[in-house]
């Protein structure tokens, strides 16, 4: 997805935000909004969001010498989404259709994203979450939530890469992947997370911190964006994201990087802004499981 | 008030708004975003939001050639709120203190606002306003709703300058100054609009179509401006603003553009972004009746 002129005043939002993350002195935030003034009159529109983000971000790290500012946040979002793990695994054991609300908890954890949301109460989020009756959860229906492809699909993918997004979200990822494993527990799952700080987005330490590897392995993508961009991928991803049966892509910033290429892709996650809910014709706070690519 | 880095997206937001007003191409659109970018990198962040946006605006119409964007949506905006204007008046002589709920009103009116919302569905808001049950009205007691102040002031005051904020507001206007007026038809009121364009601020044009001249004096400030910068306004003006009894200052624009002066002013707005709810320390939604200056 290219970049929209609508983004633009959400990047000096988030450099704002993420330069006050940084304990940013207000003369240097001024000064980060003033050098993002410079590179907006140069750089093209072509890059997608999380290309522009990237060029931003590190941009933003040389000024503020902060190289992970959101990292005590991450570590936040973990523990308080480890917390309801358990609840979370409940839900899904007293669902009538247990994939299918693994599913919808795996998209709704999307909320816990600092790129789209830049203020967030992780707390209140969960609750919502938790205190869910088909109220929280909005869906548009088949067009937007291709959950019977999705089910075919699973069923006889043997490896399958899923794509992760935030810290925090990986809790629910893990719902979902140790649903997955409890279909088939010989499906080879790949949780593949960013391999430098880019936003609140999962990396090594918050897949482990959460739990993943106890049912997937997880490698780096060798992206340093908020977003899978492929041209930064390591060849090793990109091996395993030709051959993988199936991928899931968690996020707005997966979506934004990967929704033009034409390898087939589900992509799930919460519409968070008046671009992406243009894009994909849905509402801002709709769950999205969209099939892209061959059917 | 002076500009905070908090305004510089919303000054992005603002003008990429404005320019698909006034059906810039996306060319123009993109242009009108790097000249800002552009302005950012010069201008002192002393100047105040209006004074801001003035600039702005100004370079603005050069690349679209579009004088008035907000012309067509002023006038709908009057329409809309003169249908609703007769339900106003009912609501007044209905309540137990006509002039706390004519006050009220006014202050609600100020949602009208293009300027800090961007898109607005105007019919939706006059609805929310009219079925009222103290729900949509959030005030914060005294502290910064200073209603006895006012009361007091008003009943002394022989000549009221108001200072109107957005065209549709002005109907609402309108209710308030009636209701003065029907306390005692001597008090001489004048009411002052904007003498350009800027963003939906009233002009004479739209006092006059809102019914103002019924019951005041109708005056422009001399200001090109979306909120009443005083190094701006005209002589005539400034000699009215000194020796008047009371100032009614109307919407955030002219609270920015007049918190810091010494001249006791009555401000009555909607609190619409986390900027002025932290400059005046309540929520996002709350209507404001602040007294500044000498009590």
């Amino acid at each position: 997805m290219k970049t929209y002129l609508d983004c633009i005043p959400c990047f000096f939002k988030q450099a704002l935000y993420s330069a006050r993350m940084s304990k940013a002195s207000k003369k240097t935030q001024k000064a980060i909004l003033e050098q993002l003034a410079r590179t907006i009159q140069k750089i093209s529109l072509k890059f997608s969001p999380p290309e522009m983000a990237r060029i931003i971000h590190k941009q933003m790290y040389k000024l503020t010498k902060e190289y992970d500012p959101y990292k005590k946040v991450k570590l936040q979002s973990n523990k308080m989404a480890l917390k309801i793990f358990n609840k979370l695994k409940r839900k899904v054991s007293h669902s009538q259709d247990r994939l299918l609300m693994a599913t919808e908890l795996a998209i709704a954890g999307n909320i816990i994203d600092y790129g789209a949301k830049h203020s967030l109460s992780v707390d209140n989020e969960l609750k919502k979450i938790l205190n869910y009756e088909n109220k929280f959860i909005k869906k548009e229906g088949e067009r937007l939530f291709n959950y019977q492809s999705f089910k075919r699909v699973l069923k006889r993918a043997k490896t399958i890469l899923y794509l992760a997004d935030n810290a925090g979200e990986t809790v629910f990822d893990r719902v979902l992947i140790e649903e997955i494993k409890k279909m088939d527990t010989k499906k080879e799952i790949v949780y593949a997370v960013k391999e430098k700080p880019a936003i609140n987005d999962a990396l090594i330490e918050d897949a482990l911190f959460c739990g993943i590897d106890k049912s997937a392995k997880v490698i780096s993508s060798g992206v340093d964006a908020p977003g899978t961009v492929l041209s930064l991928c390591s060849k090793e991803f990109l091996k395993l994201y030709r051959k993988a049966d199936m991928v899931i892509s968690k996020g707005q910033g997966n979506f934004e990087a990967l929704s033009a290429v034409k390898r087939p892709i589900f992509f799930m996650f919460m519409a968070k802004c008046p671009v992406i809910a243009r894009e994909v014709n849905c509402e801002i706070g709709n769950i999205i499981l969209l099939f892209k690519g061959k059917k």
